[in-house]
């Protein structure tokens, strides 16, 4: 009597795979004032709507006060999907609001796309380096990884066919500015990619959060606008081979946890079965004040200032790099999203510079996590979103002084 | 090429034990406006306090925008999880915030203990009937289920000893006001719980949407209380047998989707893990204004309000039932919460009952979804809540001549 309960004799075996997140981890790092982190993935807090989204607030819930707080379908607010479906047409998808299931935040789709198509030891499809937070959803269900290889056009689909024999699940590929990596999918490869998929009939999950924020070069059409050419889908509702996802964390404000996904009306239909059992339905009067915020048009004007306050960002970051980075150090240049990647020589340790950076006062991620079949211990993630030119142009020359203090160590003793 | 995708083919062995939501799809009702719908489980919007949430909105912009707007940590506001653990404490639990998750609402809450806990096969110890929800989201993990009966007072407890040597994962219950049955767990049996899953080391989940929501009769201490007291836990943080948990839904507005979990420290700290990999964290904003409603004891006076409203409706609804239901009928008398249940002549079949009450446009739920390993056919469960007392006359009305009409036809011909 009176003892302690065995709870660790009591958690189911999926456990084993979940871990922290990483990032997460990092996360706290930036709360350490004197430390400058390009760690973090976040979004400027300087360009958040404030003031539209408490005009929204107050218009919603002036004219629908109690529907706004009430419960509400776990699809979503249509009227919300509606526009969303409007967006969406723009690139040639013929999507209409039974296409669209609204989530709670993207990550909250990528689960929901696991518990939909995992079983334990599925394998998946992914780009090496790909993103983090769909690894550890993934893990949760037991997936296993086939990784194909990426350079400066994303990833090298010509390795895609050899990952295809493998059997796997789907293929998950973050078309534009990637995280981590920064790079665009080329559009002859999204052609390829989706010939490739259709002919080995795995579908494609496409996750594009940051597709508007392209800072130059011309917008590439989403691979499932491609796809659904492909089909010669042209008036018929979507029923391709690709589920897209994409969010409102970068255009409006992550805080409010939504997003969206686009899927054939029958993956619709049962996302919308796991979301009635993993949360009925996301906030009711969060939907309702992206909507009310984004209706009129704001969002199309509202980024336009994201892209001119990144752009400048990412300008000043790259020429620092440029003039402070060692010869030895080479770093990928985005055309939009929110990082870059950066590849030291063979044999060096990101974590390892890490540490040394963290006593400089200056903080990035290392890469290797991003690798989910091992790899990239010499590579490092490095957000340009989140600091102030000012504050890159400070960390920058840090993390600089760190790469010159590391290359110094590790040169042959003269 | 060009063919249609084989999605049917793709989806992992989990999706066959998810189906819709029986309630979800009953809810449909709901939008034929001459339909009178007791089938719902809504709060009366008419209670929700737009005028002081909205205040809170604009306040917490005005001080905290850019924040409010932003990613945050997972386990939750911290400010609002101090206020939970000031709450809780009047309950002589000792827990801090560390001892607390925000989650989105108590359905995801249900779904991380299924993530934590349940292999594929792991027995949980039920109320026969129980939480529709619950077993939506623990199917998903593959479930099974030992039942235990209820009578006026809750679980039998003296039956929970037989279902507690087939080793299940965890004991769930919902002491107060119960969903569907609307009966409350007695004191003596509270205790009597406690002890049994204690000699077992079987954890308890003790589910509580309703606690605050008491119309008549003594509150009766939390299940997680008296297990704390049991432990003789006195000044410390809790850690004893009891994952509890609560939400915003009833006592603030479910379309914010807020709700918590309180556990022992290493229990919350695997619930977060869970929630990194299902949804980061639940929206900033909603924590923020939730915490700004709450902080200076509004919900204490606001709940008064909620208990008057609820209590007229209740009575109403008895009141007709006593004088217009056919004596064959039987039927709960909830001390709080939002439903009560019906009972009608065996042989009976709810279902049946339904189609008919539908013609005559009113509404109620089935029992026999709530019942994981079957019976309950001739039972219904509804609810008091959302309808207007003069809604309710008109609905118990219409439902006292179906089951007169059934009455009838059942007769033995004369």
């Amino acid at each position: 009597m009176h003892m302690q309960t065995p709870w660790e004799y009591r958690y189911a075996h999926r456990t084993r795979q979940m871990g922290s997140s990483v990032i997460r981890e990092l996360l706290k790092l930036t709360e350490q004032p004197d430390i400058i982190s390009f760690a973090g993935g976040l979004p400027a807090p300087e360009v958040f709507p404030v003031e539209e989204f408490r005009a929204a607030c107050n218009r919603v819930l002036d004219a629908f006060g109690p529907q706004a707080l009430q419960y509400s379908t776990t699809e979503g607010y249509r009227p919300l999907r509606e526009m969303i479906a409007r967006h969406t047409r723009r690139y040639a998808v013929e999507v209409d609001p039974d296409n669209i299931l609204i989530t709670s935040g993207s990550q909250q789709a990528l689960d929901f796309i696991g518990r939909l198509f995992i079983n334990r030891g599925d394998y998946i499809v992914v780009e090496s380096p790909t993103y983090l937070g769909a690894i550890q959803a993934w893990n949760a269900y037991g997936a296993q990884y086939v990784t194909v290889p990426t350079d400066e056009n994303g990833m090298i689909v010509e390795e895609l066919e050899k990952a295809l024999r493998v059997g796997p699940k789907f293929i998950y590929v973050l078309p534009n500015f990637q995280n981590p990596g920064g790079w665009t999918l080329s559009l002859e490869r999204r052609k390829k990619l989706v010939e490739l998929a259709d002919r080995y009939g795995v579908p494609i999950v496409e996750d594009d959060p940051y597709g508007q924020l392209r800072y130059e070069g011309e917008h590439l059409p989403p691979i499932v606008a491609l796809d659904s050419q492909y089909r010669q889908e042209n008036g018929k509702h979507y029923s391709g081979n690709v589920i897209y996802m994409s969010t409102f964390s970068k255009i409006l404000a992550p805080g409010i946890r939504l997003a969206w996904v686009i899927a054939p009306k029958e993956v619709i239909r049962r996302l919308v079965m796991a979301k009635q059992a993993a949360d009925l339905h996301t906030a009711t009067f969060n939907q309702m004040v992206a909507y009310e915020v984004g209706k009129g048009g704001f969002l199309d004007e509202h980024v336009k200032v994201i892209r001119r306050v990144y752009k400048e960002r990412r300008d000043v970051m790259l020429e620092m790099m440029e003039e402070l980075f060692p010869a030895e150090v080479h770093w990928t240049r985005p055309q939009g999203g929110m990082f870059l990647w950066v590849t030291m020589p063979k044999g060096w340790d990101a974590a390892e510079v890490l540490r040394l950076a963290i006593e400089r006062k200056v903080a990035f991620v290392p890469g290797a996590p991003f690798h989910p079949n091992g790899g990239g211990e010499n590579t490092m993630r490095i957000n340009f979103s989140y600091s102030s030119p000012e504050t890159i142009r400070e960390g920058i020359t840090r993390l600089a002084g760190v790469l010159r203090e590391v290359l110094g160590e590790k040169a042959p003793a003269g």
